[in-house]
């Protein structure tokens, strides 16, 4: 063990153990990952090579090979229940997606939720066994966010029963599915369905794509890997052309709507089924956020309690950079994000199974909120977050670039949530889209409930953006509550400029629709407020639910430094709304430096509370024994290139060169 | 040509070839650049296989192969001028650093600043010839921008009139280097000379590292790759570990400090001779910053003039993703940025050869200034760059992930500007050391000069941070040289603040070191406060020297975007400071929006003016002719992965699964 590690564990102030049960969710919780983990680690058939050694083709390759074995152990084990799955498969490929996520996470969800029993008969227990391996084929070439746009056709043929299914443009080629490339022999393709001369809009179409025996592509189907990505190397995302493809019509998955087979086309009851999928999905993301913050900040500053460099005070030796008031400045509001989005996601997927068992019930009156509040918080969370990471890495110096730190891979593997399952400007739109109707119903008089309850308030409406500062708003910014509410008054009126500014855009005669394009930038921003003031009281009504003091105590901290850290870099907001003035800034300012020094007796206590075994983390500057140097020797020596003394480049080039100057 | 960006180029207020021209410093330059492009181009010597398509070590054989054909084709065309060596460079490896960087970017320097004329007539010729491949080994694996804490050690032997070289830790092996894992057969080694028992600190030596024949590792030498890194997969950035390794007496590099051969150590005449090459480096980076985001915003803009989504207006067809003011908000900040940092660069450029002829003429003065302003704007605009990038990527959706967009490559091949030639929060504080000094200076009542010649201005010193925005600045924010001076005051304020702020902890009796410390929030604000302020100025400055009206109105429009956008998103500091109050804020963010609409007809014309040739910008959204999505299915289809229709994983592992299941 590095002595320099080893002494800040011995500052630490509360029991780490304790607080890791929390950040699980109960020490059951911590017990069970803990076995899945050790499962994992000590199963011989999961050992790999470093990925960042091998090719793009051997990564896949790898991957499938864990991936198949991943399948057999956890029917081995019994493991089912899908939070123990998502455990499982996590330890298997730590951090990294793998070539059956979209069967396992779409192909099959969708299967249960929208084939009918006889589909259901014919095609799960084939996918379940993994004969036939799916994706899901919805986004192409030319055409993501906004699903009408689509242009892949299904269009029925009564005369043999058949849909015939056809990308009729380069940009209609499905683009991006992930195992599309190379794994998957079936597809569900969302398609523009056609019957009777007309257009229904999109449905989902189970089209077989490559043999089941020999697994070439079949007759009308040119498939394959849309090449290498910025991460995401062990998955074969993957273009689909459909050159009329001709399949059954029971291939439609006909559980909600209908083609009959004279043609004749059945609507869905309900739009709002598919609703809670994505809802799910964005709940998950800010859980990754909160994820890839922990494990970025767990090796920047564990790293930063062993690296010595430069100098504070002259003659001394080096101090440990973490004693550095700028690189604190860097780490702990990252610290304090980590824990405020981790409560966030616990947060988050409670609510969403409990409004689920509400849905289950008929009651589908909170899904509106969940469903704005969900899009808005992806946005906020990932965007925040994919910096986080960058600022880790930096923060590493040189070291953090090597690919034995992690974070490269950390950062390109975490960096798409802010562009998938909904493109952050559009989510961070989609919120403001109910902050506007809230915010009309509010000023209609209707009683607001829930989080946007705020907008009922009429104290944000007397403060006047324009006469600033002259006003004393009277707020404690040396109490959690008082910050709460500066946040929720900043975003009150930040609602209320985005309203004004349309209604201003409205009165010069622009449409509904340029109105709001033209006032884009201040919805964005008010959605923005929004998702930071639940994030702020989400985490101090956390602090209430802790019991040990020693814990509230520290968390506390990080809730204050996450509250005033995020008015500093965004003072301007404060100041302009007349909720802070300026001597309350430069106060502000001056008690984050204090938060700083109080927290930097537990900053690696706190990072070792995400209890990131090792193997889970794979990072030589963020190991728990703190000795980084000798492991990065030792991984250097282990690459490609020092296979041979002398690369083969020298004969082939530099040797000759010296002849012909 | 697609239509969409034919059109926007038709809309163009202004003929780009002269803004190229401007761009390029003058239409001799735009040609010369031009005929060496085309010498590259049309080469087929340098044809070459996408490196996103090859191994680790395929990309390092590729790029050295292009390297030894380089060297011989500068010599056959007589390319000699260093900036016209930079330009054939940048066209054999676009965007990519090559193993022969360190060689003739640093050894080959070295060698003439610091070598003896013996030394000269034994090493240069060689060096020059390619027999010699060398590299600067300085950084190691525990120590980096601070030098005096390097551990490798040269001790002088005067029995056998040798150094001996010794790594004695793990943490002293030299690390990073480029070009040294395989490429050098020769190191400059920077060492703590030991001689006659005492350490004279860092000296030059030159160790010879492989066999000139068989390029095996000389005995007492361990050298190799460090590994895959986030980019610069092209370079051998190398590991060096010397375990006692004697080298004669002459090969330490004695132009300067000498040991004699009774081992008396002579000291060098004067420090300050190094001190020109950091500054020009770091000068040369604020251009690469502008290069790089000239790139990416090319790409991001061509694309978004191109790609059609979603709908403003319902029923009308998908409108070009640059029709949304949230796109326009993204990507435009980034063009002007482009083009602010572009003319910082030729600005520094220029100064620092006028700077370099003073010196030469014994004349130091301006050195100190020039040396502080590139640590702050090496900073400044690397840091900028890095974000904008991303930004960049990002407004592309999903695709700009995909390696066929470039804008991964553009970011992991730029990211380590912010790291090496001095971190950038380290170069910041030098900055404010400088600013710290001249602002004790001006208060002392000493006249200062140049470019923080504001600090000797009374004038913000009546501005009293605590008491804003009740008072009027008067500044008129339509006017460009209101918005310079508004952030030469906040800089001063800014400079102020910090310099309270170190008074303040003295006052609390503690160290000038610790108080420094404790500070350093504050003079990182200060630094890049001034750091904006000169970004601001030397923009507006750039426009007088501008004849042509039509240009000169497009890039005042860019200008004050450029600036108003930096307020909004300090907007903090400039109302604490009251220097501007609320309704300015406000007025400032409308015309934001009216500065994105006026620049809308431009966009394309302005990213065509940078003029990258599709087959430097190497990306498939950036292209041209606009042709995007038949080029993106071409490249995939070219991606390994698809050299065969079936992957030998499914016979390898999952058909086998099926049996097993």
């Amino acid at each position: 063990m590095n002595p320099d590690i080893q002494k800040e564990r011995q500052k630490a102030t509360f029991e780490v153990e304790k607080l890791t049960h929390i950040l699980d969710g109960g020490p059951e919780k911590t017990r069970r990952r803990r076995e899945i983990e050790s499962l994992v680690i000590n199963d011989s058939d999961f050992k790999e090579e470093d990925p960042n050694f091998l090719s793009r083709s051997e990564r896949y390759d790898q991957a499938v090979r864990k991936s198949a074995q991943m399948i057999l152990k956890m029917r081995e084990y019994g493991i089912a229940d899908p939070e123990e799955i998502y455990c499982y498969k996590s330890c298997v490929h730590p951090g990294r997606p793998e070539p059956f996520d979209l069967h396992l996470g779409m192909f099959l969800p969708t299967l249960l939720n929208q084939a009918t029993p006889e589909q259901m008969d014919r095609y799960f227990m084939p996918a379940w066994n993994l004969e036939i391996i799916g994706t899901y084929a919805q986004t192409e070439m030319g055409h993501g966010t906004h699903l009408r746009g689509l242009e892949t056709t299904a269009t029925f043929d009564p005369a043999t029963q058949e849909f015939i299914l056809n990308s009729p443009t380069v940009s209609s080629i499905k683009w991006w599915p992930g195992g599309l490339g190379k794994t998957s022999n079936y597809a569900i393709v969302l398609a523009q369905l056609y019957t009777q001369g007309n257009c229904h809009g999109l449905h989902a179409f189970i089209v077989p794509i490559r043999d089941m025996n020999t697994h070439q592509p079949l007759p009308g189907i040119v498939v394959g890997d849309i090449g290498p990505k910025f991460g995401f190397n062990e998955v074969d995302n993957g273009f689909l052309k459909l050159d009329h493809v001709r399949i059954p019509r029971d291939n439609m998955l006909m559980k909600y709507a209908k083609v009959d087979p004279d043609g004749t086309y059945v609507k869905p009851p309900s739009a709002k089924l598919t609703y809670g999928t994505m809802v799910f999905i964005r709940s998950m993301i800010v859980g990754e956020s909160a994820r890839a913050v922990a494990k970025s900040s767990t090796i920047a500053i564990r790293y930063s309690a062993v690296r010595h460099q430069s100098e504070i005070r002259p003659g001394e030796p080096e101090p440990q950079i973490l004693e550095y008031q700028t690189q604190q400045y860097k780490l702990f509001p990252v610290l304090a994000m980590a824990y405020a989005f981790t409560f966030v996601g616990q947060y988050m997927s409670q609510t969403y199974h409990r409004i689920t068992g509400d849905i289950n019930q008929g009651d589908f009156s909170e899904l509106p909120e969940l469903h704005a509040l969900s899009a808005g918080l992806k946005a906020f969370t990932t965007w925040a977050a994919n910096s986080a990471i960058e600022v880790c890495r930096m923060s590493c110096g040189g070291h953090g670039y090597s690919r034995s730190s992690a974070l490269p891979d950390i950062y390109v593997e975490f960096t798409p949530t802010c562009t998938y399952e909904g493109e952050n400007t559009v989510m961070m739109l989609q919120t403001a889209r109910y902050l506007m109707k809230s915010y009309r119903q509010a000023r209609a008089g209707q009683l607001l409930h829930g989080i946007v309850s705020y907008l009922n308030e009429a104290d944000h409406q007397r403060v006047q953006p324009q006469l600033v500062a002259a006003r004393s708003t009277g707020i404690d910014i040396s109490d959690l509550s008082g910050l709460v509410e500066v946040y929720k008054l900043r975003a009150a009126i930040l609602v209320e400029l985005a309203a004004k500014s349309i209604q201003k855009e409205l009165q010069q005669r622009k449409s509904q629709e340029d109105a709001w394009n033209n006032s884009a930038i201040d919805l964005v921003r008010a959605s923005d407020a929004h998702c930071h003031y639940v994030v702020v009281k989400l985490f101090t009504d956390k602090l209430g639910e802790i019991d040990d003091a020693p814990i509230r105590s520290v968390l506390s901290m990080l809730a204050r430094l996450y509250a005033l850290h995020g008015i500093m870099n965004n003072s301007g907001d404060f100041l302009l709304a007349g909720l802070l003035n300026g001597s309350q800034v430069l106060q502000i300012s001056a008690r984050i430096k204090e938060l700083l020094s109080e927290l930097r007796p537990n900053a690696v206590a706190l990072v070792d509370a995400f209890n990131f075994h090792d193997r889970m983390l794979k990072s030589v500057l963020g190991r728990y024994d703190g000795n980084v140097y000798e492991h990065m020797f030792e991984w250097a020596r282990r690459s490609p290139l020092n296979s041979t003394e002398v690369h083969e480049s020298f004969e082939k080039y530099l040797k000759p060169l010296r002849s012909k100057l």
